[in-house]
């Protein structure tokens, strides 16, 4: 029996040992997509106690994860992401550990208090308390900052809006005590989302900030340009789309500026018009991307609020979205070649939440490879509800059988915790077994052992640090 | 090399036998969804021979698993399902073993043998005359209730038609004899199936029972409340549906009896349709179960009667379905939205038939939980098709990562055959293997050993006894 | 740990290594999908080097995998497909080697390296002059013939247009020296694709060989029957059909014939058109295959020409082809039972790319058995993107649990290489080591070994001499 999650935790075989312990475990992090708050970099935040920065701060926002599996559990709504009293939900979360068994909560949460705060209890109702004092006592010092300087963490891509003034992004370049890179990431959804109730008011707040009028498609795009070029100047290198639902059709610019104006006018802006629309302003948007030499980020497939109940209670983003089933790999297809026709393709990473896509979509990807480029368009890490061992697994056996697993630029934490980084941790052991039983079961040879732990190192680091141009 | 499938069958690990022999093994079963005939555990059924017990009894209604794979062994029907000499059927079935390498068939004709009949032999043609024999003796005594007995049931639900006077199941409440509570389940799908040709004869059957005429929607669903009523009484706590393709769609009041009418009087009922009358009336059923505090089941995706050929010569339900492939989230996400914004969620079971849908499917369940109930929204184990060593081994990975295994129901057979026990064994076994894989490989602690084996008595027994209400 | 790809390769336990050694191993090869040129066999083709061999001659013809993982590398087209220099071609697909790890193409590299030349060596930059050097050497006399013979192929069936004239397969019916049967098989896919833009030109083309006009569809059955009739005198026993998206409705003759006019009068034909046209043609053909005694393949699932730059630079069936994830279980369940109805249904494999699929497709074929026949339809061998371990594992796991592996046709390459076989060779061990493990683990008798040797050999050879009839 292998001990409870010591140094050697996934990792069952020598090679893999040696992948991780010699190479994997002292690269650097650049995680290029999470959900911090740049306010919370700059200021350094310190936390109230375990529950505050282990279940959030009772304002409905933190951890989706550990949300839903406490209301699995039936606890009350109040004391999961609400005002109950913190050590109520510290004691709710502990006690139901032991249940959490197979699901990577398990594992996370043993990894945050391992690495974060040295504690190496089995987390259960016995241990709680003293978890509490020990940890609790460790947060008077491990600020938001330690906490990324802990893992090594070099550069941080956050999630912004391009109405965002970038303000604290601004304050943390001129910061010399920061020793992290944090760099904004161009999230234009509400651009793009014609059909949702907020278009026009969103649009007529980047018209505010652009400080002239967007009346028509082309005052939009070249209001989005100037924020392009603005996000650029702060340090952004990458974009970051959510398409729940692949839009996509071609459109004249008249075809897409009529869906514009209907979106601005809250008509009812119909399917097949939002394939224009999107196209569109996609075709544009790559195109600047590509100008600038960022990287674009797809994200397919959330299928958001399914609880209307809570959408109504507490807004979106509260651990209510689940998985998309609608089939995209023709319009996505389109997409991409037209894109490449147009000379409008930056480097774009893909990532499918519906694992049934993960073939589909990393052979997909394989048709839009560019001269003098390492996987240029690239199939991402196992994203939000595939980020655990199942989910990584198959994401990374596809991706040898169909891809290039020497060239992934790697794991990113999509969080917005402090607390997320062991998940890189996670991955990297889960990818030092996978190669290692390579090599150990004959499939690759002993003798290529250095270059694999430079393909590691790679992986870990040095692929994403060339890809993003960081 | 294990031995052949001992009494560690299945298991690897120590751990894995300590919770199979401590824990699992012992629990009682409830088998809260099956095919049984009421009639023949009321009459406590003596089978002729093993042939009858094992493939049916000629009347083309048996085993579905083992006739497909008889039928692609290139038998002839008559002597699959038909009235051939009833040896003639048994030798087919035992000399094809041996080429039913890999399939779950070899591994629970073996498990029925060896645990009604105490017979260890291997099944092939050289033993095929002494099982024979041996078996046939048995079964002068093995009669259907003693074979419950054998598997310590504790309840079996068994499916029936809204129409069902449950005589049967009034015998068994009045027989002193029977020690397995039998209870009914409400299988409405004719009431839903608005499109089929049955539908009004079947609307006007329920006219007979209740005693009033049906003459619209209202009429219907008043008649379908007295009969939940009845079925209640009767000791229902749960009612089953096949939505082979999920309809939905909000509907009033009127446009939902406009379909019905048209069903009525035997009119074409589009998709869009099926949706406003489908949804309406899902809608109301599952207000009736939350009241009467009942579970309802959504079996999705069965794709039937595909050969057209046998469908004619032999009718539904013997052995030529197969599986949708058709996208439901968003439906399927909108009808349990729509039930929880009205307050009329019951809890639910979802049971998918395609395996490419385990991840969405159960990470849209967790979007319905309730506060003072374990998982009350949950996926179920692996159906039909799925009912097989790959098939649960998805369902529990799935399950685990995404979703609470240790508040999950656990195993049903949703089986015709009193032969089919074996398969809660079967779960069991893989349950406490891949539960042990997590403890022997350091991903558990082996200090939380005991926990674990409660959980793992949990899903054999208590998760259903408490979620049924038993 | 093992060693590097050793004559136990793929092999773990003592029951798969039995297996494979005295079993697989020696059985011959029938290679009944393939895409070789039926010229470059009879005239027993030399190669110029290692580089024209393993990677194409620079006519954009050549090996979709390895330009596809080199194009992932980020070299130019010039040097991958082009006219560039062989060395440098083949140099840098040896230096990338060590990056495919995890691939297929690290494994079938080496493979091709021991099995047709000989060479134990690692595959890299430090070794690529030595085996330049030594293949090279051995390709002096090692021709397209003996390729085959070393594989022990009995044989192949090339994949042709109904209009060739098929003057090298006649040539090789008349060759005392050849050692390999080879067969041509019957591809219609141009008659079929109403839609495309060279339906007409190719109708006209079929007109000049029957010689006669063919102005309605009952001219084109003709015809099609005629080419069957020939290509059957020619040794064709098999058909094959890419179908892309699968196309069927029910279709009176008149209503095919309208669309077929439109067709070759050049007119957009629309997707319920296709549906008519083509569920039409389908039955007709499989009528005729039927009567012929052939098997019929469909091949669905690809998603092509997704590049359309590169489509327009070097047309189809380059390395930019896709899987697609249409759903098409309800058209492909309506069209073999429209097949089935009409006694017009032949021996029937289907293939899918999407593997999510494999479940869906494995049990439809299940439901269309015939009397008299071992897997009258059946799923076949993993195909082009899943032709690989975890694509073959996905398949074979399928196959077990839902259908008969015992009587799967096996293997084919579906390849245009001569150094192809050996897929053959990692199908089988893969084959083995599964099978084996059912052994080893107690889930089949190690009695029954004998049995299961048999059955091994007639997965690799004797049931698809059965099922062909060659």
């Amino acid at each position: 029996m292998k001990n409870f999650m010591d140094k050697d935790f996934l990792l069952t075989t020598e090679t893999a040992k040696k992948l991780y312990h010699e190479h994997a475990e002292k690269m650097p992090i650049i995680d290029y997509h999470c959900h911090l708050q740049p306010k919370e970099i700059f200021e350094d935040k310190k936390f109230r106690n375990l529950a505050e920065v282990w279940l959030g701060a009772g304002d409905r926002y933190g951890d989706h994860y550990k949300w839903r599996a406490l209301r699995a559990r039936g606890y009350e709504e109040d004391s999961i992401s609400g005002p109950d009293d913190d050590y109520k939900k510290y004691s709710q979360f502990v006690e139901s550990m032991p249940y959490f068994v197979g699901n990577p909560l398990y594992h996370w949460s043993h990894l945050e208090m391992q690495r974060y705060f040295g504690i190496n209890k089995v987390i259960n109702a016995k241990n709680a308390k003293e978890i509490w004092e020990e940890a609790n006592k460790k947060l008077e010092t491990l600020t938001a900052r330690e906490m990324m300087y802990k893992f090594n963490v070099k550069t941080v891509c956050t999630t912004d809006d391009p109405v965002d003034s970038l303000e604290w992004h601004k304050k943390m370049m001129e910061d010399n005590t920061l020793n992290v890179t944090v760099r904004p990431a161009f999230r234009p959804d509400k651009a793009i989302n014609v059909e949702l109730s907020w278009f026009a008011d969103w649009v007529n707040t980047l018209a505010k900030v652009v400080g002239y009028e967007i009346k028509t498609l082309n005052d939009l795009t070249k209001a989005l340009a100037e924020r392009i070029e603005f996000f650029h100047s702060m340090g952004s290198r990458v974009s970051d789309h959510a398409l729940d639902v692949v839009h996509y059709a071609p459109a004249t610019y008249d075809e897409a500026n009529a869906v514009f104006l209907k979106g601005m006018n809250h008509e009812n802006v119909s399917s097949a018009e939002q394939d224009l629309y999107k196209g569109y302003i996609l075709l544009f948007l790559g195109k600047e991307y590509k100008k600038h030499g960022w990287v674009q980020q797809y994200h397919i497939g959330a299928l958001r609020n399914n609880s209307k109940t809570m959408l109504e209670k507490f807004g979106p983003d509260t651990g209510f979205d689940a998985i998309e089933d609608e089939n995209y790999m023709e319009k996505l297809s389109a997409l991409l070649g037209a894109l490449d026709q147009a000379d409008s393709l930056p480097k774009t990473i893909l990532y499918n939440l519906n694992p049934r896509d993960n073939y589909a979509l990393t052979i997909l990807a394989g048709c839009f490879q560019k001269e003098g480029h390492k996987s240029y368009v690239q199939v991402g890490t196992a994203w939000w509800f595939l980020d655990q061992q199942d989910g990584m697994r198959q994401n990374l056996e596809t991706l040898m059988q169909v891809g290039l697993v020497s060239q992934s630029v790697g794991m990113l934490t999509d969080s917005r915790s402090f607390l997320a980084y062991p998940r890189h941790e996670y991955y990297r052991r889960l990818l030092c077994e996978m190669l290692g039983n390579l090599v150990e079961s004959g499939q690759y040879p002993a003798e290529e052992l250095d270059t694999l732990g430079q393909i590691v190192e790679d992986i870990c680091y040095n692929n994403a640090k060339e890809f993003f141009g960081f």
